[in-house]
């Protein structure tokens, strides 16, 4: 009855935010229109304005309001320390997580030939002028291990021996407070290969 | 460091809809932004459309895009059974499960006087009317069994014995494939005491 009309585009628009199915935005819709007119108007608002100003940072590609990000832009951030991710919510999570005090290279995507996604597409002329430059001392890895991810890793880590730069790629073994038991086996098995002395 | 600005302005206003806290908000952003501007794009202007557009039903104050909404404007439906709930989404509920071929009034609310919201707010000046117009022959109350949509379901009752109209409730007891051990303690009693012969 109420799907048609303005209602149903209205809950069909929502269902183009990750994880939310009919259900959800049929809640959404209801829930805006009828509680929170206000916080649609600036949600709309606030829409329009980050499709109209955030673009991709100059040097690091990540999303950014400016021509500059805040991370490129800081002098105080370490130039020789460069990690490369694929996507620009990886970058905020080391950021925010780990005290990284380097920069970052992101990737938007990875190598995926039968998606025609090549080296042009993720923007590695970028890098390479970079790594060409002279100022990076280590390429931290941090490219995901799905099979395109490690295809990446593998095509930037040459890039980086081209110049002779150091790469680094990132610890793989049991997450803290994961059991054993629960684990998956290719974890397992990297955590075990991989044990340290202690 | 990508909190502030545009960014950040997108992610804080996502959280206006509902199940929405900030961890989804920022992974919708990065979404977005990253691979469906032209989502974000419909989003808004979806958003903006409904707020300007959609508003009561001037017969059951439902939300509705016309002066009329889909129910009340189609002759078909059965004008002598009203069924009485508490907001469009339980209407809407109802009308897709149940066959339920009358009408609706949408309180879009419930009586409490604590909050403000009195008959008036309400609109039961509007049901008023039409328990005094006599097409109305029964009354389904499907407000919510909370204190205040009981409290709700009795002063509704009240007007419809004065009109001299028959009034009804939904039948409350076991959810269907509900197992008696997790019902709680209450819809359990309900069920107990109200049990059918077979």
């Amino acid at each position: 009855m109420l799907q048609s009309g303005a209602l149903g585009q209205m809950m069909r628009a929502l269902r183009c935010l990750p994880g939310i199915g009919p259900k959800s935005a049929q809640r959404m819709t209801f829930h805006l229109l009828q509680r929170d007119r206000e916080g649609a108007r600036e949600l709309a608002s606030a829409l329009l304005y980050a499709l109209e100003h955030i673009g991709h940072c100059g040097q690091c590609r990540t999303l950014t309001e400016g021509s500059l990000c805040p991370v490129c832009a800081n002098p105080r951030r370490d130039r020789s320390l460069l990690c490369v991710v694929e996507t620009a919510a990886e970058a905020h999570a080391i950021d925010q997580a780990t005290g990284f005090q380097g920069v970052f290279f992101v990737l938007n995507g990875r190598l995926s030939p039968l998606d025609g996604i090549g080296p042009a597409e993720l923007r590695l002329d970028l890098l390479d002028q970079r790594l060409k430059s002279g100022e990076v001392l280590e390429i931290i890895l941090a490219t995901n291990t799905t099979v395109e991810g490690e295809a990446t890793a593998h095509y930037v880590c040459e890039m980086a021996r081209q110049h002779g730069v150091n790469t680094t790629r990132l610890a793989y073994g049991m997450p803290l407070g994961g059991e054993l038991e629960w684990v998956d086996g290719a974890t397992l098995s990297h955590a075990f290969n991989g044990r340290k002395s202690i």
